[in-house]
Formats: C-alpha cells, sequence, structure tokens
C-alpha cells in the first residue's frame, strides 16, 4: 500500500505543485473587504479540487461572511470518519516592500515555496486533498472522509459556529484533523497537544477634539500616544508578568511531569536567538521559552499608530492613538471573560485626561487534546512511518479559534498533525512552506488514515 | 494717512483675499518630495505679487532644498530699513479625512479662511505684501522694506541658514519684522515676546529581524512596540516632569516677575478646556497652563506606528517600531546639544532585546525679544493705533528655527506683530484664518513702519 501510494506520488508530484501554485496566486485575504471576490474565486476552486480529487459531494456554504467548502467521499458508513478542517484564507500582507517576491506571485527558492498561505493553511489543508486523490485513485480509501475548509479562520471564524452547529449531522466524524500547526524540525517531527486561545482587542485613546501645534499646546495638554504608552508600559511588570488584576485566575498550571518533558525537547537557545536577529531572549521570569509561547498566557501588542507616521517631520500633538492588542489564552482562561478583563481593565487605568474606548475583535478559546486517544495514537504511527521515529508532543503558541467549538458540538477529539515549521514566517512577509514538507504531508496522511482504520 | 490708508484697503478688500486664496490654492507642502514643483510654483507666484504690490527687485534664489524668495523696496538708504521674513511652505495635512473641506480648496465659513497654509503663515506674511501695496500706493511709504521669503520653515529652515549667512548685505536691516504667531484675542492683543525651540527626533525600536506570528513567538521574544511604550513612558514621571538627565541643565528660570505678569495675562481655563474637548488639563506640577506652555520646555510624542495598523487584525509580533519625539526648548536651551541629549538618552536606556536607532529631524534655537527695544515700541504703538488697546506681551510656545540666526548673523532683534489665534488649528485639520484677522494684519502694518520711522 505505502509503495503504491509512493509511486502515484512520485508521478504526479509536479501537477500537485502546480496546483498548490495556482491556489496561492488568489489573494484571500478575509480582513479586508476589498478581497470579497477573491474569497469565492478561492472557495470555488478549492470545490473543484476536491471533485477532480475524488469527493463525491461538495457544496459551497454562503454564510455573512465568508463561505465555507464542505466536501466528502464515503467509501461505507460503517467506517471510521475523519473530518479534516482547514482554511483557504489568508492573513494580509503589510509590510509589502519587506517581501523579497510578491506575495501572491508564488516563488521557488531552495526548495521553499514562498506565497502568502503557503504553509498558513492552503499548503497545509491541501495536502489532504491531495492525499485524499492518492487513496482513490490506488483503491485504498479505508475511511470516509469529510472536508471543512473555511474563510474566516484568520479573522475569528465567527461564521463557522453557526455552521457547525446547524450541521452537526453533515459533520458527523470520529476525530477531527488538522494541519494548520509546525513541528520541531524534519529531523524531530512532533505533534502539537494544545494551541492557545486568543482575546484580541482594539484601543483608542483620544486627547484634545483635534490635532493641535505641539509647540502652542505642548506641555499643557495630555498627549495620547503619550498616555497610550504609559498604559501599555503599565500591563507587565518588571518581570514581564502581566499586571491585570484576574488576568492568570483562570490559569490551569501545568504539572511538573509536563514542564519536564517539555524540558527534555530539543531546543538550541543560540540558534533560537540567531535565527531571530536577537541578542537576548525576553519573557516572564521563571519560565522557558517553550513555556512562555505553550503553557503562559502573554500580552502582545500587534499594532500601534498615532500622530504622523509619514515622511518628514510634522510638530503635532495629536487627537488620537490607538493600539491592537492581544492575548493568548492558556486552559481554562475563557476568550470572552477574557476580553471584557482585557477592555475593562484598559478602561479603567485610564487617565482622566483622555477618553479610551476599546472594541474587540475576534477571539478563539484555548484547547488541549489527549495523548492516549485512538487519533493520537494513529497520528504519531503515521509519522513514525514516515520519519522513521516517535513524534514529540508539544504546546503549540498559535490559536484554532474553532476547536473548542468543534469538541463541544460534535463530541469528538481533535488531532493537529501540522508540518509546517516555526521558521516558516506565518503572518509574516516571505511567508513559505518547504517543498520537502509539502510532499512529506501528502506522504503521511494515508498512514493516518489507515492506522485510524485499523485501531 | 490712517484715513488714505483704510480707504485703499476697503477699496480692493475682495481683491487681497483673491489673491490669497489664489496662492492657498497649491500644495506647498516642504516636507513631501512629490511637491517640489509645487514648491517652485508657489515662490513663483510669491515674486510676482511683490512686483506687483511694488517691491523695485525680486529675486528668487534657488536652494539644495525648495527657493527662497527675496524682494525689496529701497526708497531712501538713509531710512530705517525694515526686513520681513515669511515662509511660503506649509504643513503636510494629514489625516485628510478629518478636513471639512479639501485643504487645498480654501473654503469661507463664518468669515473664517479654512485652508493649509492660511494662517500658516501664507495669509500672515501676505499681508506685508498688501500693507507695502498700501503704502506704495498712498505713496506713504516711510521706510525701506525688505523680503525673505522660504520654503523650509516647517522642515527646520536648513538651506536658510546659509542663506543669511552669504547674503547678510543684502538682508541688512534695522530690525526683522515676522507674522508667524498668535495673539489672546481680538479683543486682548498680544505681542509674543518669546518663541521656543526644538529639537525633534525619529527613533526606531528593532526586535526581532522580521515581523513574526505572535502566537509562536509571543511571550518569549520582546515586542519592540512594548518596549517603545516603556521608553516612551518612562521620558515623564508622576509629575510629568521629564526624567532624562541633563535635560533641564541649561534652563534659565523666568523670574517671579515674570511669572506674576504671566499670571495677570487674561485666560480662561474652562473655556480653554472645553474647547480642547478635555475634562483635565495635564502638564508639569507647580506650572501653569502658560508657564507650560511659555517658559518650560516639553517632550511631545508626534507620531508613532508600528506593526499592523489596517482595518481588522493581524496577529503579528512586529520587527520594528517607530515614533517621532519633538523637544521645544526655552532659553538658554541649545537645540544641537538637546538633540545630542534625547538621542542618547534613548540610546541609554534600550534594553538588551532590541536595537534602538534614532536620527535627528529639523531643529531651532529658542529667541526672546527685549520690551524695551525701538522695534518692540513700534510694534505696540501700531496695535494700539488699531485695537485701541495696549497689547499684553506673551511667551509663544511654538518654534520659528531662524530666529536665533537671524539675531546672530544680522545683529538685529526680532518683533512678532502675529494676527493668528491659537484656535486656527495650525498644523491641524481644518487649518483657518479669520478674515476679520487677514484684514486687520493688512490695517495695523502700515503704523509699524510709521512708528518705527518715526521713534
Amino acid at each position: 500500500m505505502s509503495q503504491a501510494w509512493k509511486d502515484y506520488q512520485e508521478n504526479n508530484k509536479q501537477r500537485f505543485l502546480d496546483e498548490l501554485l495556482e491556489m496561492l496566486r488568489i489573494p484571500s485575504i478575509s480582513a479586508r473587504s476589498e478581497h470579497k471576490t477573491d474569497m469565492v474565486k478561492c472557495a470555488e476552486m478549492v470545490k473543484q479540487r476536491m471533485l477532480e480529487a475524488g469527493a463525491d459531494k461538495v457544496e459551497i456554504f454562503a454564510t455573512p461572511g465568508h463561505p465555507i467548502v464542505y466536501g466528502e467521499k464515503i467509501i461505507d458508513p460503517a467506517k471510521p470518519t475523519v473530518l479534516v478542517y482547514g482554511h483557504y484564507d489568508v492573513q494580509p500582507v503589510e509590510p509589502l516592500e519587506l517581501w523579497t517576491n510578491p506575495p501572491f506571485e508564488p516563488t521557488i527558492v531552495d526548495g521553499k515555496i514562498f506565497a502568502r498561505g503557503s504553509a498558513d493553511d492552503k499548503g497545509q489543508f491541501y495536502m489532504h486533498v491531495k492525499a485524499l486523490e492518492t487513496m482513490v485513485q490506488t483503491n485504498t480509501l479505508c475511511t470516509n472522509i469529510k472536508f471543512c475548509i473555511e474563510g474566516e479562520e484568520e479573522v475569528g471564524s465567527n461564521n463557522l459556529a453557526d455552521f457547525v452547529k446547524n450541521n452537526k449531522a453533515l459533520l458527523k466524524a470520529d476525530v477531527i484533523l488538522i494541519s494548520d500547526t509546525a513541528m520541531i524540525s524534519m529531523e524531530n517531527p512532533s505533534i502539537d497537544i494544545g494551541v492557545r486561545g486568543l482575546s484580541y482587542i482594539e484601543v483608542e485613546v483620544t486627547g484634545p477634539n483635534r490635532d493641535l501645534h505641539s509647540g502652542v499646546y505642548g506641555g499643557a495638554v495630555a498627549n495620547p500616544i503619550t498616555i497610550l504608552a504609559k498604559m501599555i508600559a503599565s500591563l507587565h511588570d518588571e518581570n514581564n508578568h502581566i499586571t491585570i488584576p484576574g488576568f492568570y485566575d483562570d490559569v490551569v498550571n501545568a504539572t511538573p511531569e509536563e514542564r519536564k518533558k517539555m524540558a527534555a525537547a530539543p531546543f538550541d537557545e543560540k540558534e533560537y536567538k540567531d535565527d531571530l536577529g536577537v541578542k537576548e531572549l525576553w519573557g516572564e521570569k521563571g519560565f522557558t521559552t517553550n513555556e512562555r509561547t505553550g503553557i503562559r498566557p502573554t500580552i502582545e501588542l500587534n499594532g500601534i499608530w498615532g500622530g504622523y507616521i509619514s515622511e518628514g517631520s510634522k510638530t503635532v500633538l495629536p487627537s488620537k492613538a490607538f493600539a491592537k492588542i492581544s492575548a493568548r489564552l492558556v486552559p481554562n482562561q475563557h476568550s470572552e471573560k477574557m476580553t471584557e478583563v482585557l477592555i475593562n481593565h484598559l478602561k479603567k487605568i485610564a487617565p482622566p485626561f483622555v477618553t479610551v474606548d476599546a472594541k474587540a475583535h475576534h477571539g478563539g478559546e484555548p484547547y488541549m487534546t489527549p495523548i492516549d486517544s485512538k487519533a493520537y495514537k494513529a497520528a504519531a504511527s503515521a509519522l513514525k512511518d514516515t520519519f522513521g521515529k516517535d513524534p514529540i508532543p508539544v504546546r503549540g503558541g498559535g490559536s484554532i479559534p474553532i476547536c473548542a467549538l468543534f469538541e463541544k458540538e460534535l463530541g469528538v477529539k481533535i488531532v493537529f498533525m501540522g508540518f509546517g515549521l516555526d521558521s516558516d514566517n506565518l503572518h509574516s512577509p516571505n511567508e513559505k512552506y518547504n517543498l520537502e514538507n509539502y510532499y512529506k504531508g501528502i506522504e503521511t496522511i494515508p498512514h493516518f488514515h489507515k492506522h485510524f482504520a485499523n485501531l
């Protein structure tokens, strides 16, 4: 079976790549309203490709936002069903000037596909489409496969929640399989056993009712940038511990055993620093780097702006300053609650010289998957088949907003079988996905289905 | 004489306005390289208008930046000479969406000319051109008049300095007269006896070498926005006193007498707050609002940016964050020295997780003019002639970078006879200049020449 898959994939290698590149050329940026038609175009392409791969029913579901593509190949209702979740939307591309090649003109350099969405998540969900094709064409499909590929993952999956709630029978499965995370390296395959949750807000600080001349008024009227900076500065103490009352209340601390296992995972601090070009790492005192990104909640500034930000100088005391701030959450923090905590705190610490308004962007719950489940074991065995060694269970730092809801509504666990690398520049300029990882993913996925059907 | 001036001005009122409006239609933004040809066009118009007003020699001097327009009307070398300084360049117009009317389509509403440059400084220097015309046409000119109208005041007057140094004979005068400041109100005419100096820098904080996924790396790598916010927050202590070592070293404290006089000047705090739409004023403890803007140095954030600043959300941990920061200086602080103090301080307080780069934009020295000079007395008498009351001497908060150099190179004092109002929205959206102030300025200026020639 394994050899038939390999042969088929080897013979269709170039086409598997060309199809992905074609999809990467569509600028499906969900956050930007001007890309609405690109979103529809991309959904149509996903549908077409699923049909070509052998799905026997594919449907595009409209939502108040971007469409969801559902597809299925049912071979026998008595057999186990795998629901593959992924997303065809991508992050915005700014700052554009830092891209070596245009983000929607995929370019292959040194065995890497450079394009927005190459790793997150077009390149990863598409491996499942090509794995389906492989199994169908080699007559080896041993599970039922369902696909739920959405267009709003990067903006909080707001409409997917309703879709899942309203289509429980359609989506019924024995496991949810997601390739939207990374592994440690090709030499150290790993499986994410958790993703962090997210609360994302935007804060607006208003000082005077109009932009002022910084000479005429400077010194006598609060500058909203200065005030916003003081508010931001106050969010972390000298140990980089978050100061917001209640922020850590619901955090379930990792057990000493888990922390011990994490400490044993391969991590080269020098390599990590060199890759990022920083002289020193930063983070909450008392925790290692992997713990800081895995088991601890964080607050990050995702954007800040106010006043004059163009060429040259302008002596203005601005009326307003803004920031986009997000928190990554861990079990058992809850996104809605933490969003409220964040917003209330910022309003509370606003000094009387300014007014502070804050609104919620998207959020998502943290999620953990057990390592003793049948699905996890199938994934681990699949990786062992193709990588030759047991994968390491790790906690991922990112978020996949829909996980908790999937589990709640469908009553099954999720397995994260991600083939990306931390160095893939997700959400950054020059996002890339290694060809080797793309093909290795396509190679590994059929093994998962085989093990899951047989366990 | 006074009546002849009034009659002439009344008869030419509409044309005086139309000519100003035509000049306001030229987007002469010195900070933006794309407006280079607009700058040349505006200089040409200034030249043409001086000639029409009766100047007998007008010349445009090219500089490495924007051109300087020099004009003169010499009636008798034995008579006193007044050098009028002004600038035809204007500030950038962002944020454009806050303008009620387009900034370069002047619109008159309720007796106010709304346009970028209406008060700062086209509307003000042009009063002197129309005053010259008035005196020439009524055969009442009793002084020699020289004009030096530059195009780089809003970007630090870098090339004017060389021009002044190289053309001392050409610019030789007995007083320098500048209308580029404000008065308290039409009911309370005032004369600025000082302007603050300026140091303007831009700081760049670099964390990781690329934008990162805020989930994958958040919590483990310093966020340059957070670090920049902490750096900014540290610049003022809890009394809003500036914390930079050496910042106040050269400040000459105002005398108790001057502070007493300042306290006696009309100031309505409620009206001031209501106009700005703020509930509470902010500033250095131990000083009044007028002192904070007049006799004290300040640090203002003029702009800040970093990360994702567009619609929606992006979960990025940015590589860089930037701020534009300026200090207003008072006697005897020196711009170059303070720029160095600022830059060195920011580099010094940078934590080891980031690298900080900072560069100087333009600067300017603080300037004070004595109230017992012949020129000051001539200005005070002129205002009394047309406003019916003695003007109040006040310290202005803004900066006119070239003042100190003018005095040093030409050996004469400056008099500020400004007709703007603090509420003119200088450097802000909806900049305006009241028609009443424009005409009152044209009316008052000939009185200055009369008094200056006769004192």
